[in-house]
């Protein structure tokens, strides 16, 4: 080793030892004569001295040596000089009186500060990632990671789950989201496609008797680029035999309150997650995934205005049409520009329009245009619904109820991003249980299912599959934090009758089903244990842990939303003897000449 | 759960208490009257007693179960009668008189015998490779192989590592093996490449002074098909900076010790691992992986033979070409058609010829077509030379000095083989260092790296870079074990001129090399320590610690030698609109019709 201790270790019991450090300069300051030298590792940094009178030598290589410069000191310990003790570095006691210098090697001027968080523009963050990397703020977030990854693998390695490494050179099912394929050049033709995630795999493993499967599973998926969005990513994914819903649930919430004890920078909100069904979270949050920081739920006023003299919303009742709304407080006093920019986000959701009231800080007196529409009684009683107080402005959405759920839950999100409700140093887990098993809306004359198709209806629920497929609830569970869904799973459905019957109800033939999962379905004429499991994503839930506000901080090699590798230059164009290996030709441009 | 015990876990001291099972079938007597069912799960067997007597309804379910069903069984359990307790077996003492019988599933007959060892074909065992996992031989090695990784992730973790994930959708570098290359929507005609291994990335994060990195890494390689070859496989990849060779060989020979003694169901031979020059491995073995478990060392008999009446030995010592030979202990005997055998082997490996000696086992005579060339006490020599007695076979070899390696590492191979020296019950490791840093053979007028253009040369020989480079040392260490590369790595280069003046010496110009690894020399430039590392093969040492003759035996989901996943068919054709989002046609066939 080139270095006795790192640059983190020194303390006063070292005083009088010789050492030797290595890392990089985070600073070098010359004092005529003496120059000091902060020298970083990733334990942390220490003070040297490299006087001129001790090490004429040292000091003239310390004289060419500049920041970043990877060097060896060779020195003393010693206790600081009276009154320059730093109380804010745990090695601030100490410093390091230098004897001998070795410069491992230079470094041109970096082109931005590594030893201080500016703001630096991710572009160039990313361009020079390994610089960044450097940085303290991505060291704590990937040993964050590392620890977190860690404390998952024992506590499952300690429950007797057991990690199976699973292919990444998969089969392409034309299902969910895009394939990234991979051309065969043994196979003229053929294409490996890379996972969406391990999920057949994983029932695989269940039918093969494991029971205790977990993986840290990297998966693929080629979808339209959005900002928070990789092309890979990384999920705990975990399945089990044997079980109940509840057995999952109870596990992972352990699992992940642990870990967020033992590695969080930020706190849960609670010991306990709540468990909202999806009913409930729509209904009061208009979303199956809730931001549980802060209030302005959504608060059902139909009954209310059921018998106003407002058309739209009589109407809308009458046809089933639900008029709900929510309270933004102190909004009162929005100009009109304020409250159109409401209304157009509301416009993007679907709405046609935004209704909304304002109580007059001063004389509680209602305004807005529909104001004039509703007698004081039942003004008097949206208010008291909404719990709302003069200052404060409400807004209404009426139309068919997914259109109502999605306006408020934007606005919601909105209102909290703009009233600094949503406290970064908090983390709220919620359960979202009891899904519906299909989509409220068919597809091509067929139901589609909420989740995939092997989850399993509650059992009670099975008899409604032949008389009312749509008011069936499943066996899927969703955990949630902060507005974010952190994992979701279900339990499986193991009965092949069942399975059939669910994918006649989406319209799948069982020749289509046999083409697609053929593999599968008939693994499970084999002996199916009941089964059922879970994947939370690492990226998300370590990204809320560090406090940082999108995955790309937490992962070290992350792509731009298009898609590309900076520092390296991915995807790349290639040999055009590499596409002759393969087979295939470009469509559109010409690639690189052999 | 469904159940409150597995089926590995009943003792004498449960007995009394209800339980209840849930399992697989593993056998099912009927015994008029009565039905004892083997119930297995991943933890072991319990024997299960349906008395009809006792459970009239469950006995009439059981009636109906076969093997491989799966099964919950609630009873209580009981000692088994006196003399049928089963000593073999963990709960071999008690068994469950049910109470009641739950079916969770049924299965089909399965094609093959899950509860025997039998040999059953291969393909057959990877088209059902869900049940073939379900057998014990499967299950431990997959747990051992859960065992072995976890072993060396606490072992690293405790040694202040951290694990970094690092991209699989990544840059293709026409260098090494063949890339499996990863089409893009995004970006018409550009494509991504699936990493051979995060070498870069990971001396990037040295760059970024992570100082101590790991990660169990995917690796992919679009090589030609080879026996006990697989497209993607799995490394420890890891690297350290302010390290020297000693610090990397040490620990990582802690580590697999430490490893083997916890997991392995073979033990090592030593505890200590030998290390030998590439000189003297390939000098005394024919080969840089050679496998320790026996001797049939090769010596050089070129001293002895210089001066024969042998023309074809006399001329090629006076060209510098060796005469080797190996020493088959009671071998003399073989027949005209087996020493022919081995003269092909021979040839396969680029021989002329074979020559051979056989010592008469009565007389100690010499007998073969080139004995009459010697004089006796040449053949006296060369014996003795050998350690030859009567009985043996001295095969002898004469070329240029790769080929007589080749040759006689091949015979010996064989020789062992055929011999029975190789024992599979012990794991011979061993250190080969001190590696060429060049190839011997030049390409089109340049060296080419032995290991790659970032392997180190020895500090002492930089020098002879401009005198001889062919005469250069690197600082490369191959682990090997039984024959098997099981690990290889190097000190890198992090000095920017002595890497300029290497890639020179391969022919690489500046330009090519910043357009391969840009960002990786940029890198460089700004700070780079001085690091080396080695990345050791998962899958191979698995299944050396298994005992098992390939990795497809210490993989859940592996592929043929074709590359094809015989369970889930893949790869396969993909819908024409899917190589339209990708702007890629194929050359010779068809797509399947969108």
């Amino acid at each position: 080793m080139l270095k006795t201790h790192s640059c983190g270790q020194l303390r006063r019991e070292h005083i009088g030892q010789t050492v030797t450090l290595a890392g990089w300069v985070n600073r070098r300051r010359d004092m005529g004569g003496v120059i000091f030298i902060d020298l970083r590792d990733r334990a942390g940094k220490t003070q040297a001295v490299v006087d001129a009178g001790r090490t004429p030598a040292g000091f003239a290589a310390a004289e060419g040596v500049r920041g970043e410069f990877v060097v060896q000191l060779t020195g003393v310990v010693a206790a600081r000089p009276a009154g320059q003790a730093n109380a804010n570095l745990p090695t601030g006691e100490i410093e390091v009186l230098v004897d001998q210098v070795v410069i491992l090697n230079s470094a041109k001027t970096i082109p931005f500060p590594i030893d201080r968080d500016d703001a630096v523009d991710e572009m160039t963050r990313l361009r020079y990632r390994y610089l960044d990397l450097r940085r303290e703020r991505m060291q704590r977030n990937l040993i964050l990671r590392h620890n977190a990854v860690k404390f998952i693998r024992d506590f499952l390695c300690a429950r007797d789950f057991i990690e199976v490494e699973t292919p990444i050179l998969f089969k392409s099912t034309p299902e969910g989201a895009r394939d990234y394929l991979v051309p065969s050049r043994v196979h003229p033709g053929k294409f490996y496609a890379l996972p969406q995630s391990p999920q057949q795999l994983k029932q695989l493993l269940m039918v093969a008797g494991y029971e205790r499967y977990f993986q840290i599973a990297r998966c693929f998926r080629d979808e339209d680029l959005r900002a928070d969005r990789q092309p890979e990513f990384t999920q705990l994914d975990m399945e089990m035999s044997f079980v109940e819903r509840d057995d999952v649930l109870n596990l992972i919430e352990e699992l992940i309150l642990g870990m967020v004890g033992a590695v969080s920078l930020v706190p849960p909100a609670d010991t306990h997650f709540a468990r909202l069904s999806y009913a409930e979270a729509t209904g009061r949050f208009g979303t199956d995934r809730p931001d549980l920081r802060f209030g302005l739920e959504l608060k059902d006023i139909s009954d209310i205005v059921a018998s106003s003299a407002f058309r739209v919303f009589t109407e809308n009742v009458a046809a089933g049409k639900p008029v709900k709304a929510i309270c933004a407080p102190g909004c009162a006093t929005y100009s009109r520009r304020e409250v159109d920019e409401l209304e157009e986000m509301a416009r993007g959701q679907g709405a046609k329009a935004l209704a909304w009231l304002a109580i007059q800080p001063d004389t509680g007196e209602m305004r807005g245009p529909i104001a004039k529409f509703f007698t004081v009684d039942q003004l008097i009683a949206i208010t008291e619904r909404l719990e709302a107080k003069p200052g404060d402005l409400i807004l209404i959405s009426s139309d068919k109820k997914s259109v109502v759920h999605n306006v408020l839950h934007t606005l919601r999100t909105e209102l909290a991003r703009r009233l600094g409700l949503a406290d970064r140093k908090v983390l709220a887990f919620a359960w979202v249980i009891d899904f519906p098993l299909f989509e409220e809306e068919m597809e091509e004359g067929h139901y589609a299912p909420s989740h995939h198709m092997f989850t399993a209806p509650k059992p009670e629920h099975i008899p409604l599959l032949d008389t009312d497929p749509g008011a069936v609830l499943s066996q899927q569970y969703d955990l949630v934090c902060n507005g974010f869904e952190v994992a979701g799973g279900s339990i499986r459905i193991h009965d092949q009758g069942l399975q059939a019957k669910i994918m006649s109800l989406i319209g799948f033939s069982m020749e289509q089903a046999r083409e697609q999962f053929g593999h599968l379905l008939e693994a499970f004429e084999f002996g199916a244990p009941p089964h059922g499991g879970i994947a939370p994503g690492i990226d998300r839930l370590v990204a809320l842990m560090a406090g940082e506000p999108n995955i790309r901080e937490v992962m070290a090699f992350p792509k731009t939303a298009q898609a590309t590798d900076l520092m390296a230059d991915a995807p790349s164009y290639v040999l055009s003897r590499q596409l002759d290996d393969l087979h295939l030709a470009l469509k559109d441009k010409p690639e690189k000449a052999a």
